[in-house]
């Protein structure tokens, strides 16, 4: 079981811009069934973690539709409410007590920190980040959301092209792992 | 002749840290003689443009030494020392004209801008930057120089893996050029 944390990014490293906007990424062209797509990389996740911004943005997008079929904790200090389908639990807090959670849920398949940069930073710095996979949308933004806000040392796994996205996966080399220095 | 912004980052997109380290990267395995790297590319490079930050950078760690072969034209406001050997012009202001000398001297070959990020902003900003490559070293930093401080569209040209690196070229397709939008 690992944990991943999988996003698209500006080649200048934001995964928004400063407004929350996602518009310059979803007009790009992708191949879902080419490299590090979508689907087959869902298709390994047991359960998800995503931050606030992220979780109000997909209720903003998606007229409160919630299409994962996975339980997902949404990190929040503000008082959100869950989508009238799907598994939501809100959380706060230590992200070591909701990932044994998660781990407990996912029934033996892997965990997806979904976003934003803090959040996977976080788990990053528990040591329980285990790879990050970055799909670059050919923009550049110049500020906005960062991707990880943190200094990390990582390994390059692979390297793709989808369509009009570069695609890289990296393994987290610097993470403390069970408390220990990997 | 075409222009490049050519140039390592973090994933994250940042060229060097805040105190202007560039450690992260000079520690990091590539193959010369490999997909995208420098012994290429600056074969086709007939003139230098960077900052005044790079510069002093290189003549910080490389014991005053200039290993460019092409005249450089370096943009600073302060006043800055040349070295002993090497054909290094400063400049002051508009990119333009600059972009036009380094053009007469380049003699046909193409032209680098070798950093920082706003000064390649400022040649993309006006319509004088053609292509972008960017090497991305299997770290994150959080914070440090920006990549490319602007809002570009641009086209994945060429997407490969050299060692540590995940390496990707890119078209511009905002820029001004020639006075009429691309």
């Amino acid at each position: 079981m690992a944990t991943h944390y999988y996003t698209a990014s500006s080649l200048d490293g934001f995964i928004a811009t400063s407004e929350h906007s996602l518009d310059w990424l979803l007009t790009q062209d992708i191949d879902l069934g080419g490299p590090m797509a979508y689907p087959e990389f869902i298709a390994r996740i047991g359960a998800l973690a995503m931050g606030a911004s992220t979780f109000e943005w997909i209720m903003r997008h998606e007229d409160g539709r919630w299409d994962y079929e996975q339980p997902t904790w949404v990190f929040a200090h503000r008082e959100l409410t869950a989508p009238e389908k799907g598994d939501v639990r809100f959380a706060k807090g230590d992200v070591r007590s909701i990932h044994a959670e998660m781990t407990a849920a996912a029934d033996g398949k892997d965990l997806w920190v979904v976003g934003g940069g803090d959040l996977a930073g976080q788990f990053a710095d528990a040591g329980l980040l285990d790879e990050i996979w970055v799909q670059y949308a050919p923009v550049t933004l110049g500020s906005g959301a960062p991707l990880l806000p943190r200094r990390m040392d990582l390994e390059l796994i692979d390297v793709d092209r989808n369509r009009a996205f570069a695609c890289a996966r990296y393994r987290v080399l610097t993470a403390v792992k069970n408390g220990a220095h990997a």
